[in-house]
């Protein structure tokens, strides 16, 4: 398998050697090596702790966007499988205080199953843990359906905007409204070009053929809902949209966030490139782009594609969506301007 | 090809429509369509100005490197083609003032041709402008032969200190002298694994097997001077170390920065596992691992691969390092700690 490792069963916890190593006055590792914290945390001080325990090989998310202003702590699985309900319930118990703490949970079948068990094995421990569920994904439910949707990138707008809010002193009801409604503003569909390999199998992905898209296909290459011959690529764009509006339609005048995000092989030429069409889709439809977000955050190892997030904020959600942050890999929304 | 664009003629003015409408507070077309620079030019009131033309597709850099703090134009050339030099006079005369400029120049045969034929015009009209030849790559020519070395991520070293210090009023002979002193505390050493498509030919850059790495390979797919069998990657590590504190040694207790960039397809698993070999590696001899950049920032379209770059800085140097910026698509290394 053509991949930088040292061993199979250590690539989790070799790269978190790494991160931990290259930003130490910002994250260290718990006292369970497989939990990335803050190096300082608050929320003893009444701050309410965010955290989210995933699989790994997705990164920069999830583990790249702990940080003040972010999350306190991200518990680390094997690669794309969900870690324990022990090992996410030692995150809980070393990040929360008195003030609670919200567990984030990306819709996927483990995920959810663990990360639930997690949160009542802290709240019989005496713990005010509330489990947040994260899902955007509308290829993967129709809509009516929204919660059995998956989550996919546009779950970085809950994370941004309530690691923002928490930072700030929100109380945990409030946060956990707040993601709910962040949750109703935002539709994600993505498309994939080209397999990558598994670290776990060193075998590629799924096969597609040289002209053609998959469309709606999930980041750990779950069957997505559509083929479509390859093309000028703003007639992907129109067509992504097209379902994207369908589902969420917004009104003309209304300011829109647009997240483009890379499955991980995909150029930043591709990519801005896909930002130009949909700013000007969306431009001529009266939709005003705002704080938009472009790069390869959510990731499916080198898997070719990405997907379009539309989001909605409110102003206090725009805000927060802007709102310094010292995460190491997650971008400077506040110093890209607009 | 396997690519999201409209048209393979339009590849490079497709993207910067994207860029420019995602930060248009920040980064704008200049009056030549190929020049992005920054909105508000602060080198008409005595602030050397600060640009390079360079080849696209290996975005972010350079195009996503203008911004305050950093560079004040990029002229954009064709994929994998420097602009022309008539090209690189309209982003030189556009930008430049009475404080004068330094064109930067990464040491490619068609860059530094088009480039001082440029800044040669630009004199001729009475412009104060210094070409800065950029090299760190120490597979390309042997030591004492660092002149003849190519460019490689190891530059954005001067792009970013450079530009710092422009920003802060530095004048032009002693900008030119700081980016002279930063090359020359500079070496990289690069190692492909697996080739991207050519958005010129559809085809693959090159073909290596499943089980080798090439060490040195430029950035257009130049030949490398290695070929190595794929092992655990601190083995990897070593050598690649080995080879750059033979050409450039560092004494124990240094403070060094070190920067894995990544190819465009390798993982950020991969990187941060990387950097977690180097940072071990270079503690043990009793080197000093500070202010670090871990991520795919000088890129060859997707293709699979690495680079270790290793710096040390003066104490001015790592201030400016670290300095506060707002180009769109640069770490920042100060919200990033250490």
């Amino acid at each position: 398998m053509k991949k930088l490792f040292n061993a199979k069963d250590r690539m989790p916890d070799d790269m978190i050697d790494g991160f931990v190593a290259a930003y130490p006055d910002i994250v260290c590792r718990g006292a369970d090596p497989r939990v990335v914290r803050r190096t300082n945390l608050r929320t003893k001080d009444g701050k309410v702790a965010l955290l989210i325990g995933n699989g790994s090989g997705h990164e920069p998310i999830a583990m790249g966007f702990v940080g003040e202003g972010l999350l306190d702590a991200n518990v680390v699985g094997d690669v794309f499988a969900a870690p324990s309900p022990d090992a996410i319930l030692e995150g809980i118990e070393e990040v929360t205080g008195d003030a609670g703490a919200v567990l984030l949970i990306s819709r996927h079948e483990g995920d959810v199953i663990n990360g639930n068990a997690a949160a009542m094995m802290a709240q019989d421990d005496g713990l005010k843990v509330q489990p947040l569920l994260m899902y955007d994904d509308i290829s993967s439910a129709p809509k009516g359906q929204e919660q059995d949707r998956r989550g996919a990138a546009g779950t970085m707008f809950i994370y941004k905007i309530l690691g923002a809010a928490a930072e700030q002193g929100m109380a945990l009801d409030n946060l956990m409204r707040l993601g709910a409604e962040v949750r109703a503003a935002t539709r994600t569909l993505g498309a994939a070009l080209s397999p990558a390999i598994s670290p776990l199998t060193g075998e590629l992905m799924f096969v597609l053929p040289d002209d053609e898209v998959f469309i709606g296909m999930g980041v750990h290459g779950e069957p997505g809902v559509a083929r479509r011959k390859m093309g000028p690529v703003k007639d992907l764009v129109t067509y992504m949209l097209d379902a994207l509006l369908a589902d969420g339609p917004i009104a003309p005048g209304t300011p829109t966030v647009a997240l483009i995000n890379g499955s991980g092989g995909t150029t930043m030429m591709e990519l801005l490139t896909v930002y130009g069409e949909v700013t000007r889709q969306l431009g001529d439809k009266g939709i005003i782009p705002i704080a938009p977000m472009i790069g390869s955050y959510s990731t499916t190892q080198e898997m070719g594609g990405f997907s379009i997030s539309l989001f909605t904020p409110t102003p206090q959600m725009l805000t927060l969506w802007r709102a310094p942050h010292r995460a190491p890999h997650f971008p400077h929304i506040a110093m890209q301007g607009r």
